[in-house]
């Protein structure tokens, strides 16, 4: 049966990267009656910054050699070390089971939201891969960072996250959608600019229907 | 009379990026009596993610097209607001009061740490300039990613701060000494390369005291 973890990242209970999210996984969800669904909201339910005893643990792990995520319990030593642990399984448990991770986020300040990197910074381990996990990022931006434009080679919000999904767990599966501009509707030096943000909304929902169904497809 | 703000931003106690930041600071100080001088630790005193109340305080500053940082706090209506902007205020009294911010950060999975990232999330508002500050980055990273190595163009912590400060703040005056391959301590796997650790080292060490020196220079 498959799963889908689905993240949420914003700090905006009405959000541009949480309304398309959520337009994933309803059409992902109505294809795969039954699948194991999990959302977690790392906004509303912050996960902490890793701390010294979680880098303990990842010395540990490293120095022993331990590959398998199941193993990494082994690790754990001292009263603060099964703290950090009680911290990181629950969520290094959602993301070994899910076939599908949805990450919802906007990009603030040219990259992640730090509740985002919070939760990447928790359940990253040495030489932890993800063989057949595939990852569909939502992204909403401020402005236009899109390949040609003068600030495509600032954007460190989806290019660090494929690259680090591509460097660190050996997953090329990542599709993006991205909606630009979204400052359009509150700042009045890009009023002008807001047809191209809803022309980007437009293309970023038709985006996601496609991918829904080519996932219901695949399954059918 | 010159003001250092130094951030730390490493979960760990003794890390390599806090102990080139000491060096950094001590050798600044040195050279810099009676100046200011404020060190603020991100790991042990961790600064909240953004919240609602935060973009709601941002929107209203860009609706307002307010640049003056004096003046963000007009924006300020609600409860929530004047909670979001309690945590703001001293973060950014502390930026704008900086001739110098020394960012002292390992790299954690290809990027800065979630710790750094709240920080810098809470004081970039829209359009913020900080003309005249300088940023000194120290940054220690577990493997090697310096220019022609196969891992440098997944570099998302000294790159992502580079573009960060030249493109939102307009700071192009930013030194970086990087300490590369620290992981060759702990890692069997890398432990090889010890001496190019070591080397690393020693090489940061050197380039610290010559941006102290050059810096006592410029006020004798």
């Amino acid at each position: 049966m498959p799963g889908l973890l689905h993240l949420d990242a914003s700090a905006r209970s009405r959000s541009f990267s949480r309304r398309l999210g959520a337009r994933f996984a309803d059409g992902w969800r109505a294809a795969h009656p039954g699948a194991r669904y999990v959302h977690r909201d790392l906004a509303a339910d912050p996960v902490p910054f890793i701390d010294e005893a979680w880098t303990e643990l990842c010395d540990e792990v490293l120095r022993r050699r331990i590959t398998d995520p199941r193993r990494y319990h082994e690790a754990v030593g001292t009263p603060a070390q099964r703290a950090a642990w009680a911290v990181v399984e629950p969520l290094l448990d959602e993301l070994l089971a899910a076939d599908v991770v949805l990450v919802a986020t906007p990009m603030y300040n040219f990259s992640v939201p730090a509740a985002l990197k919070a939760w990447i910074d928790q359940v990253t381990f040495p030489r932890m891969s993800l063989p057949g996990t595939r990852f569909v990022v939502v992204c909403a931006r401020g402005g236009t960072y899109l390949p040609g434009t003068p600030r495509a080679p600032v954007e460190h919000a989806v290019t660090y996250l494929r690259d680090f999904f591509d460097g660190h767990f050996a997953v090329t599966d990542v599709d993006v959608v991205a909606v630009e501009l979204v400052n359009a509707l509150v700042d009045p030096a890009l009023a002008a600019r807001r047809p191209e943000h809803e022309a980007s909304l437009s293309a970023a929902e038709a985006e996601i229907d496609r991918l829904v169904a080519a996932s219901a497809a695949a399954v059918a």
